[in-house]
């Protein structure tokens, strides 16, 4: 045996509801984070911008208040966090670049509390109760993975889930799991009737990267409603971590604060990608045309 | 209201199995054909490859024999099927293209019995019992769409389906619905073990493509087992069609021959693609690195 696997690891995964609060929110996932790590938890990922409720329902200038620099508070709590906990953490920010220039921004802390990096959110979204093009510059630093005390991770975020060519990138990179901080939910007044199969699409789109890719993929959603009642969104929880066959490890419920915690084994990658060897045969020669927006 | 929104159209499906005997291949998917037009399917395709059992379960150059010329004994018997049915026939077919050089062909003939063209597959496996690349040039085409009386449509065949380019390729040509043309099966030593996780992946991944592309999907498989019983394949049928949200609008069982008959309404793809707009946000400015073959 020439070969040498990678270390098995353990993703953690933080999915709460939001209150108004911002500093008791910190608080309350610093606390999942704990709690996440006194169960194993290696590499700690919490659900998009975990810091507020979901902001971008609405477009309120006043509302950029809630981003910060990076480094910045968020970063200065949850580094010593990280190195005391012999953990890495990726979190979900709202990053303040400059005056006027805001980023939907995933960080990257190593387990020494190191900030390893970040990778700021390429796809933004712009739906009724989603405004995000109003908050967010789309991200200028491309698809990127770093290089964690416990293995190769790379990060998306939220929307970029759609997106089968950001999660190519991501495991070209050579990530072993990729990340998906997310803030997805249902419009009351959609449930009933789209419910069942929007979140149906969301997780079989996941499943899709892992298949694809032959690699772990955990997402991270948060949970609970929020806004008035007949403008609202109800988060829809249901954190999950695919292996690199799609098949679910762990799935988190529609309806609750929860933390999941779940062994990644790098050896299911090696095999799955000798087994179905897709990087293999790709027509690497004949994708140029992806780069264009449409071919009619 | 400016819009027109292309007329629905109705798709079959036609999932047999095999026998030794070419000729009666072709005419148990004829039959098949006619009973899909009747029952009003206007674009019907076949499963891969479907005038043998699946060859490239061994290499053994003698089965070159099975191959043939485009136009050649195929297209002569379908083209005026399609002209007299009235209905678009893409058919998978054993190019012979010149001496030694062969294609995985997928041939779309126009309701009124006209040669449209052709798809070769473009990525081609090499798996135990799957030997294709002992076959088949990869193919030199890129990726198609063809205009038919019914619409435009894209083909792609089998292994292509695990490729999220090639069905990104296929939707920004503009086509309603992509056809996958497949001949997969379980290996008996494996399906215990492994068959409903396989055929789940295969199932998602396929479902993905709708999702991420807002796209009619149609898998076409062959059913049955060929070969001896120690190294022979239990091919899983359960050809299906989604719609662009991923909902499977119909699906076949796993063992017998069925047609399927399925209506495609481009008014979904219309509904799903302005409320998830994925399209609208691709990041083609950044995509550029997915032309490499891994970026570490």
């Amino acid at each position: 045996m020439v070969q040498v696997i990678p270390e098995k690891f353990k993703v953690g995964l933080i999915q709460t509801s939001c209150a108004i609060d911002a500093a008791a929110n910190l608080e309350r996932t610093c606390e999942k984070i704990r709690e996440a790590a006194r169960q194993g938890a290696q590499v700690i990922c919490t659900e998009e911008l975990f810091r507020s409720q979901y902001f971008c329902r609405e477009e309120d200038a006043r509302l950029f208040d809630l981003a910060e620099t990076i480094p910045g508070p968020s970063t200065e709590r949850l580094q010593p966090l990280a190195a005391e906990l012999g953990v890495v953490i990726v979190a979900s920010l709202f990053e303040k670049r400059a005056t006027g220039l805001y980023h939907n921004t995933a960080v990257v802390i190593d387990a020494d509390g190191t900030l390893l990096g970040r990778y700021r959110k390429m796809h933004i979204p712009d739906d009724p109760l989603f405004f995000e093009k109003f908050y967010f510059t789309p991200g200028d630093l491309g698809f990127k993975a770093f290089d964690t005390k416990f293995g190769r991770i790379a990060t998306l975020v939220c929307w970029d889930q759609w997106y089968p060519e950001a999660a190519r990138l991501a495991a070209l990179s050579g990530a072993n799991v990729i990340f998906y901080p997310t803030a997805i939910g249902w419009h009351p007044a959609e449930k009933a009737q789209y419910g069942e199969a929007q979140h149906d699409a969301w997780r079989t789109m996941q499943r899709s990267h892992a298949i694809a890719n032959g690699i772990f993929v955990a997402a991270v959603n948060r949970v609970g409603f929020e806004g008035p009642p007949d403008r609202g969104l109800e988060f829809w929880g249901a954190s999950f971590v695919s292996d690199p066959f799609g098949r679910i490890l762990a799935e988190a419920s529609h309806d609750r604060e929860e933390v999941l915690v779940v062994e990644c084994d790098p050896a299911v990658m090696e095999d799955v990608r000798r087994n179905w060897p897709f990087l293999r045969d790709r027509r690497i020669d004949a994708y140029g045309p992806i780069l264009n927006r449409f071919l009619t």
